[in-house]
C-alpha cells in the first residue's frame, strides 16, 4: 500500500454541473475557500465550456478570478476545446483538464466528435498551452461504455499512449458511469505507472454500484496515488438516475486515515465542507462518514453499567 | 481471489430488528420463500430472544414452522442462551447463531453478562446442541467498540481459539458498527483460516462510514468466502443514527458477480428481493444496485448518433 494519497476534490465542477439549481458565484468562491484550506491537493474548481452546455458553470471566470489561492493547492479546471482553454490561460489556472473518451459512442454522444478529431484537438491544446500550464487529459469510460458496453482495454492505452507521447502531464482514467470492479481495475492499472512514467496518473471513480472506494482499494494496490472524488458524493450521470455519484471526498479521505496512509487533509475540515456542500444542493448526499462521524467516535457507555456489572458478578457468586 | 463465495443473507433478523415495525408473520414467510430462490447459501430468518427485547421478531416459532425449506439452503437463527437454542431445535433449524462480543463494555451492555459469563454459557450451548445442529458464534466488536474504542486482535484470537476448542463449527467476526478498515481486515484476518481449520469463518461488516465492501475486498484476499450481509442495506446500529446498515446482499452479488467469482445467486432474483424488502420496510434504503442495475446494463444511444457522426466527419472533409 502507497503511504502518500493525493485528491483532487471535483464535487465543484462534477457535482454542480449536474444539479438543477445556480448556486452564487459568492457561495461557490466562499466553499472553494474552505475546501482550499483542508489539504487536499487538487480541486477542480469549474468548467470552461459554453453557458448554454453548462449553466450551472456559466460563471467560470468569476470563479477563478474571485477564490484566495491557497499554497499547495492546485487549481484545475475543464476544458472541452481550444476556446476553453483560452479562457482558463486567462485566468491563471494550474492545470487544465481536457477530456474525451475511449468508447466512439460516448465520444460522439458527449462531444460531437469522433475520437479521432478528439485526439487531434485535445493534441493542438496540449502543444499550445502545455509550456504554460500543466495539461491533463481526462478519459472517459475507460471501464466500460454504458451505451456500447465493454470497452476493450487496449483502446485505453493506445489513447494514453497517445496522450504520453504528446506531452500531456498527466492522465485520468475515468469510470464515468461506475462500471469498473476491482478485478477489473486491477487488470487495466497494473503496470500503468511503468508504462507512462512521466504522465500524474489519476483514478477517477463512481460510486453508481457501490464499488467506488473498493475501486479505490484496488487502485492503489496497483501503485496508483492520485483519485478524483466529490464532497458529499455529490455528482452522479445522467444515465443511473437514483444513483450515487462521484466517490465521496471525505469518506476516502476517511478509509485512508483509518488505515494509515497520509493524506495531508484534515478531516475535520472537510466533513464540515461536506455539510457546507449538502447545504448548499439542499438535498439528501451520499457521504456516510458525514452522518455517522469518524470509526474512532466513542460513544457514552450506559449509565448503569456498574451495577449491570455486579449484576452479572453476583450470579456467579451465588 | 477465491472462485467461490458463500452469502449468508441477514436481513430477516439483522435488518427487521431495529425496525420499528412489526413485519406480519405472513409477509415474513412470504419473503424469506423468495430469498430461499435467489440462491443464497444461508438465511438468518429471526431472532429466538423474548419478544420483549425483540418485538419485531417475537414470531420466530411461527416463521420457521411456516416457511418452505429449500433444498441446499441453511436456515439459521440467533440465539442469545440455552433457552432461546431449546426453542431453535424444536423448530429443526440447520444452525443456530449464538454471540458476544470481543469488548467486555459492549457484552456487558448488550448481553447484560461478563465475556467470561458468556463463554461459559456459548460453550454450554454447544455441548448441548452441537451434535445435532450446526453451532456458529459470531463475536461483535472484533474490529473495534463504539465504547471502548480499539479492540486487542489477541482478544478476538482468544474467543476464537477457545470456541474451536469447545467445538463451534463456524465462527463470525462481526464489524458490529462499521468501524474496520482494509488495512485492518487484511491484518487480523490473515491466517484465521489456517489457525481454525475445523470452523467455517465468516466475517459480517457494516457500511457504516461506506467501506464496507472495500473491506469484503481485503477480506477475500486472506481467502475467507463466507460473508454476511442484507438485502437493500437494511440493518444499522444504535450508536450511529441515519447511518447505513449491513452491507448490501445484492451489490455484493453484483460486485462478486462482476468480478467473475461464483456466488450461486441469481441476482434478478435477489434485485427482486430487496425490492421487496424496501416495500416492507416502507423507507429508502442505501442498497445502489436495485437503484443502478447491473454493471453491464446498456443504455440506448442518442437517437441522432448517426447525424452527429456524419456532421463531425464532414468538417474533417471541408
Amino acid at each position: 500500500m502507497p503511504r502518500r494519497v493525493y485528491i483532487n476534490d471535483v464535487s465543484m465542477r462534477d457535482g454542480l454541473q449536474i444539479e438543477p439549481i445556480f448556486v452564487p458565484t459568492e457561495r461557490k468562491i466562499a466553499l472553494i475557500n474552505n475546501i482550499s484550506r483542508t489539504g487536499v491537493a487538487k480541486i477542480e474548481t469549474t468548467s470552461f465550456t459554453s453557458p448554454k452546455a453548462i449553466p450551472a458553470l456559466r460563471d467560470a471566470e468569476d470563479v477563478m478570478k474571485g477564490i484566495e489561492r491557497a499554497p499547495g493547492v492546485q487549481y484545475v479546471v475543464l476544458v472541452p476545446n481550444m476556446r476553453g482553454a483560452e479562457r482558463a490561460l486567462a485566468c491563471d489556472v494550474d492545470e487544465i483538464n481536457l477530456v474525451m473518451s475511449a468508447s466512439e459512442t460516448h465520444n460522439l454522444a458527449n462531444l460531437r466528435m469522433t475520437r479521432s478529431q478528439s485526439m487531434r484537438e485535445l493534441a493542438r491544446i496540449i502543444a499550445h498551452a502545455g509550456g504554460r500550464v500543466a495539461t491533463n487529459v481526462s478519459i472517459s469510460t475507460c471501464f466500460g461504455c454504458p451505451m456500447e458496453g465493454e470497452v476493450d482495454p487496449q483502446e485505453v492505452l493506445r489513447l494514453g499512449d497517445f496522450f504520453a507521447d504528446h506531452g500531456a502531464s498527466g492522465i485520468s482514467l475515468a469510470d464515468t458511469t461506475g462500471m469498473a470492479n476491482p478485478a477489473q481495475v486491477l487488470q487495466l492499472c497494473s503496470g500503468l505507472a511503468q508504462r507512462w512514467p512521466d504522465m500524474a496518473l489519476t483514478l477517477h471513480f463512481h460510486n453508481t454500484r457501490g464499488m467506488g472506494l473498493a475501486n479505490v482499494m484496488a487502485g492503489l494496490s496497483t501503485g496508483i496515488v492520485r483519485y478524483d472524488a466529490s464532497l458529499a458524493g455529490l455528482g452522479g450521470c445522467p444515465f443511473a438516475p437514483g444513483a450515487t455519484g462521484n466517490i465521496c471526498t471525505e469518506d476516502l479521505a476517511h478509509m485512508l486515515e483509518s488505515m494509515g496512509i497520509d493524506t495531508g487533509i484534515d478531516l475535520d475540515r472537510l466533513i464540515f465542507c461536506a455539510h457546507e456542500m449538502a447545504e448548499t444542493v439542499g438535498h439528501d448526499v451520499p457521504g456516510q462518514v458525514m452522518k455517522a462521524g469518524r470509526w474512532n467516535k466513542r460513544f457514552p457507555c450506559p449509565p448503569d453499567l456498574e451495577q449491570v456489572r455486579e449484576r452479572a458478578l453476583s450470579r456467579d457468586a451465588a
